[in-house]
């Protein structure tokens, strides 16, 4: 897989990818990361690549000329499956999204940054708006970096133990159980039971349970 | 505001707050960001802060014992309002949220990492657990840096224009009207005429409309 990253802020992706899973998973060759600086497609003097809104209004637009010129000259290099926003109002990321995400071979991800791209650029470059929540971030960079990581992770090879992922939240509709690790017990606080019986269908039963009831206390929308 | 985030990845937390708004936010004191390595609290020698599941299963645990020692250092140091614990299974993160929690002094975030942490530091040291979103990230670095992203450009001064953020998306249950910028026409892509009429009340009553337009199409949930 291949993701090229559009942005005015190339040094915040830095270390994101540079740490953990990210890495590994680029070193393995698994997964490509482009970060590619906005500026540099900038066609006036001053390196601008974004003005004032049209109306006006607080806050900054950036421009649709740069950002043309970033686009064009990739897909002039290779196709691409989606060429992504990340934008607060677009469809709101969930786990089956990155999962259909993975298997894509090479995707584009545009950074909004000030108040956002002129609209021009989403009705005629932009394929696929994501937002990661329901909240304003000073830009899309480390949304981005969400959505990068949440699709990384599930290619195959990237995490050591395969199952790791399938067992997370959301992959079956269910939240996790409670996970316990040693000492068994710390000041007074003890690991229930079940876990340290070695009866392991007593084990998966409780775990079963646990996932239910937590997800019918937290989330009852996920078991609708 | 103070921020304290516990990791045991520091270095991945790096250049998003050395960029950018965050960065400025930082420097003018209106906020303070501490990122405590989680090994450093380690009391084995071999400075882990892992181990395996108690009842079998895929995937490491954070322990309690390091988690315990940095939450209550630093709580011998000050007052926190919240202990956080970034979790796929928390409370989705909101605007609302966002706007309520940028009016608190001091915080602790708590990064998952591996599978997870043991649920006894759930229990007893967390106040409040809080997920980005529904999907699973390999570990809550990432969503720690959103969380603090949304909250810190919300302390009054960080944004250059105040106006800025009550413009956003969600703060009026709204998503934002388009916006255009220069040049008024590209590839016979026009700007929409209202918005270089100069007639400040036309231009008001459009982008009213398209930000409802844009909403009912897109987030009718927003408008119940």
């Amino acid at each position: 897989m291949r993701i090229d990253i559009i942005t005015v802020l190339p040094e915040l992706l830095r270390s994101p990818f540079e740490a953990s899973i990210l890495k590994r998973a680029i070193e393995k060759g698994l997964v490509e990361v482009h970060v590619h600086n906005l500026r540099d497609y900038s066609t006036n003097k001053h390196k601008n690549v974004d003005d004032y809104q049209f109306g006006g209004g607080a806050g900054m637009v950036m421009m649709i000329e740069p950002i043309d010129a970033c686009i064009s000259k990739l897909k002039s290099e290779r196709d691409y499956d989606e060429v992504i926003y990340m934008t607060p109002d677009g469809e709101t990321l969930t786990q089956g999204m990155a999962n259909r995400m993975s298997l894509l071979k090479n995707i584009i991800i545009l950074c909004g940054h000030y108040k956002g791209v002129d609209q021009r650029v989403r009705d005629h470059f932009i394929t696929k708006e994501i937002s990661i929540g329901d909240y304003v971030l000073s830009g899309g960079e480390l949304a981005a970096a969400v959505l990068s990581d949440s699709i990384i992770r599930l290619i195959p090879g990237v995490l050591s133990n395969e199952t790791s992922a399938l067992t997370d939240s959301f992959q079956d509709n269910l939240l996790s159980p409670p996970i316990y690790t040693r000492p068994a017990e710390y000041k007074g606080w003890k690991v229930p039971d079940v876990l340290l019986s070695g009866h392991n269908a007593n084990i998966e039963k409780w775990r079963e349970e646990k996932a239910y009831e937590h997800t019918r206390n937290r989330r009852p929308d996920l078991l609708e």
